[in-house]
């Protein structure tokens, strides 16, 4: 059973993998995704993964056989457990508890050499219906807090498959970037009586220097002070607390700004590693008037130092305006599929 | 003239390089820390760094020339400007100010092939009051809210030379993780009447399960809620709160533990990148109560991923208690100069 435990000064809780320890040697070559061989998310290797929680298949075809165009199974290796109690403790002066949670992965298409930015539109809002399903089927299980759905791409953000995949995880406790936001937008709030991410819509919809993209719904735009060259956010325009009851209508400009958004992204910038994040009101709280779902893409272009992580404070190369002129000014007929 | 600015949801503060704007295609090589060719840092090579600052060097050895033993320098590309005011100013909603700030480098050896953690350890303590004393003269400028002395060990952990260095950035703003420590420690304070560190210097001497290394003055543990595998702190057994006081006799049993420390990692990970922190009070705070100065090292083994990044909830597969009885059963004796 993996551990949950708490940091006595900061209040952050970790997942400690008390079952499967790595040894100082298994560091060594823990370098590219693994290539070659056998990928267990290729289609007519349904045998090779958890069992299926939820797929969009042909009609007729037969759960965990072929004939799928989004499959999710739980992770083979996951992070935390689904059975069992939280079993909060103390051990002198620290807190921990059991770590129970889900971890799923989201097998976005049954081609190994797809992208996710280079499927069809109407692919990219099945995949996101798809997290939406098992968010809010998640949501019914009352030890679960926050549910966070995101996706990494290439060895260098994390990913350790190539084929296209997005993942879920949802937590027994309200992760503490969360916690931050929902604390400084509910500050904002208090003193405004506007929610702050809405504001940020109309101010980059008014000074324009920012945008990256934009259709009726959302806007995709390179944050005011963005931590690391190239991050780009997208927001809905109208407030709305929750990715998950995002309607048909909303989920397809989203999938549709989304492959924009991501499409501009790899060709500016070479197909770079990234990793995506959607944030979400958490667990039970669908009607926040001071919180507003987005999504951060992250590109994985420098390294993290010791004055980032001792400091929590980012030295970012690129300005924002730069970022967001070189991903407007990407010419999109040079992208497959886009 | 860099620029500072602030997350309006988070209030993170970032530097925002607006001079030297990094293109798309600047981040495709951005590899290995440059080999071969001159290195600016070696003995004889000093009129290719800015004037130095202080210096340990051989009596009657001119300034800016050879015969020193530890010499700092301002950093020839400084994330912050070391001339000018803050202007703060907003612009709209946001908050920003001029990037103000002082960022050096300390060499902390002639040699290029020499290791920090190989150094005698009278070495060792010499570039420890090199930091010290820096670090005394930046507290008289009134604009410098905390300095942060630091190391970065490999081209993963974003060292960009590789003859041996650390730095100090001086910042005008107090960081959000030394806010937040102070912070947590100050609200267990008001519960307790104790410092927290001081409670986990005592769990930890009791409980021995994470320590890593002690001597008369220190311990070296792998702490309870460890985010990444292998991470390990140094606490001064008594209450500190501020490194730059530390006197002789105390510098040099941290030089000793800090050497054995970096050694037991070196020889148990084959030479880890990694990146070190010192965390010590805010500038003209040197009576705290509830902080107490101490240093991180998080060997870089692992992937910071999406999950990571969204909900600041780390995954750490070595469970502490492993971690620190690998470091503590390395076999000093195969180490050079350990």
């Amino acid at each position: 059973m993996p551990q949950l435990r708490k940091d006595p000064v900061l209040g952050r809780w970790v997942i400690i993998s008390t079952e499967r320890g790595k040894r100082p040697t298994d560091f060594a070559h823990d370098h590219e995704p693994s290539r070659g061989g056998v990928c267990p998310f290729d289609e007519g290797n349904e045998d090779k993964t958890p069992k299926e929680v939820h797929a969009y298949r042909a009609a007729g075809t037969p759960k965990d056989g072929p004939g799928w165009q989004v499959r999710v199974v739980p992770n083979k290796f996951p992070a935390l457990a689904i059975e069992g109690e939280l079993d909060r403790a103390g051990e002198g002066m620290y807190d921990k508890m059991n770590g129970i949670g889900a971890h799923e992965v989201i097998i976005e298409t049954p081609r190994h050499d797809a992208t996710f930015e280079g499927l069809p539109v109407e692919h990219v809002a099945l995949v996101i219906k798809a997290a939406q399903d098992r968010m809010l089927d998640l949501q019914g299980d009352t030890r679960f807090r926050y549910i966070q759905f995101f996706r990494n791409k290439g060895s260098a953000a994390g990913a350790s498959l190539e084929h296209p995949h997005s993942q879920l995880i949802a937590l027994p406790i309200l992760p503490k970037r969360l916690a931050e936001e929902l604390s400084g937008s509910q500050k904002y709030f208090g003193y405004k009586e506007r929610c702050v991410f809405c504001d940020i819509v109309a101010q980059e919809t008014w000074t324009r220097t920012r945008i990256v993209s934009e259709n009726d719904q959302f806007i995709s735009i390179v944050p005011f002070a963005a931590r690391f060259p190239f991050e780009a956010w997208i927001l809905p325009r109208k407030h709305l607390p929750s990715f998950e009851y995002m309607d048909d209508a909303l989920r397809l400009a989203y999938a549709g700004i989304l492959k924009e958004t991501l499409t501009r992204i790899t060709l500016a910038l070479d197909d770079p590693p990234y990793n995506l994040i959607v944030h979400t009101s958490p667990c039970g709280e669908r009607d926040l008037r001071y919180y507003h779902w987005h999504t951060e893409i992250m590109p994985t272009l420098t390294k993290v130092a010791g004055f980032e992580w001792g400091s929590g404070f980012y030295i970012n190369p690129t300005p924002p305006e730069d970022a967001a002129r070189y991903l407007r000014e990407v010419d999109l007929s040079k992208g497959n599929g886009a």
